[in-house]
């Protein structure tokens, strides 16, 4: 740990996913001040805890700087241990599970991990074989599932289709493809043929010119396909086409691909298939 | 909302992905509670808290049971609106900025979306190139590339080697290839030869047979790909291999993607690439 560097520790008994989303929000909201962000996943037994805690006190003594403990431990027992540490405590399963409780008039089960759905089944094969549709549908390699799509995603080359189509697969099993505007197609601004009939299912990505330049640069640096011309090129023909069908859009430059999926699923009105 | 059945709202000015997985780690201590749980993302007006608001109520006059709202929104003016509500309120940022701010001696920014590292080019683009690389390298397809992996996944067939893999891109921006042990592999317990130059990066997936069998009748039922000897014959034969090689491995049968991913990391001592 680095000296004058706070910790923030996201300790969990389980993926510790959650924790951590918790903290990157909260500390983002305090961008000045430089935290190193450790997670400590499976922090699931005595012995656990006892190397936390130790790690925890090396980073207050070492800093000089009271470290933050963001936690979410099902187990009064763990939990009790990690509160010996001399961190701030931050910790959601204290804090909500009695409100929620005496809302309930039951107490929390204590069981780790029934949060990860374990052996849901039928969430498992939805979720696997929306990510084997996003990956078969990929790039239009195969227009003849666009039936059974709940969406295909329209764009340039490299506005972010992919990551966002697997992203819906994976968080929300969804069957997203994809289908890249190819140059032919910039020909005109009318929607390809193949489109056509599915309409209802398209919603478009754009993004800044200069964005995508920058993107293809990383990958293509100065081929006519990382050419400003041709990033500005693409851009306007797409917006035409996508205006002209009245086909939805995003536009990708400042977004993660969180908020692509999420923003187009509330835009688009589609609905999660898994919780 | 269905009468009787009591609602979650998660509600944010971002996303929504963050509180929605607070409820679902919270409510998963009450599994006995039938709540219909409602997230409501990009709640980041006076308009949408409004309209957020009268749901609520709806919610509450036609239950006749208090709903719980667990909400994470920077602005304090929206936040004040939402505390009107008359539901039971988990209000992370008002319960967690405070300390923060404390302990920090700053008040917090006040700037939505911070959070989603909005432009942030860097980890856009290792985001970008781990997921065309998982795609790229799935199911065997491209052995050249292994040498650039992060970590090689092997398994049998719909062991969840696929969506684990693009899971580690998207969250951790990972290079994860994956390779199918085949039939022919199976005839002897070594690693194949194209695999033997990596061992350093290989992790393996094994399941239960019975498990297998479930999954793979569900695609092809009946076929002798599902047949329960064959399964429980690709499994013996993976895990000797495995076993032999001392490849690292874990048991999919009763894990998340999420555990999946995340378990692997800490057995394989392998270090996300973005936070």
């Amino acid at each position: 740990m680095a000296k004058d560097k706070r910790t923030a520790f996201f300790i969990s008994d389980g993926t510790g996913l959650t924790v951590e989303a918790i903290g990157h929000s909260l500390l983002a909201q305090f961008q000045d001040q430089h935290v190193e962000q450790v997670t400590l996943p499976y922090i699931d037994s005595t012995e656990k805890v006892q190397q936390a805690l130790q790690r925890i006190e090396k980073a207050a003594r070492e800093s000089g700087l009271q470290p933050i403990i963001i936690t979410s431990i099902v187990s009064d027992k763990i939990r009790d241990q990690l509160h010996q540490s001399p961190a701030l405590m931050l910790d959601i399963f204290e804090n909500y599970l009695t409100p929620l409780a005496n809302l309930f008039g039951r107490d929390p089960a204590q069981t780790v991990n029934v949060s990860h759905g374990i052996a849901d089944n039928r969430r498992y094969s939805e979720r696997i074989d929306a990510v084997h549709f996003a990956i078969d549908n990929d790039d239009g390699r195969r227009i003849s599932e666009f039936e059974q799509a709940d969406v295909i995603l329209l764009g340039v080359s490299r506005s972010g289709k992919t990551p966002t189509c697997l992203y819906l697969a994976l968080q929300f099993g969804l069957r997203a493809a994809n289908y890249p505007i190819t140059e032919e197609d910039m020909d005109s601004t009318t929607l390809p043929k193949i489109l056509r009939p599915y309409r209802q299912k398209l919603f478009g990505l754009t993004i800044k010119p200069e964005r995508l330049m920058q993107i293809r640069q990383e990958r293509r640096a100065n081929s006519r396909y990382a050419s400003k011309e041709q990033c500005e090129f693409e851009v306007r023909q797409v917006e035409q086409m996508l205006r002209r069908a009245q086909v939805p859009f995003l536009n990708a430059t400042q977004l993660s691909v969180e908020e692509l999926a999420t923003r187009l699923m509330s835009q688009a009105g589609i609905e999660r298939r898994i919780d």
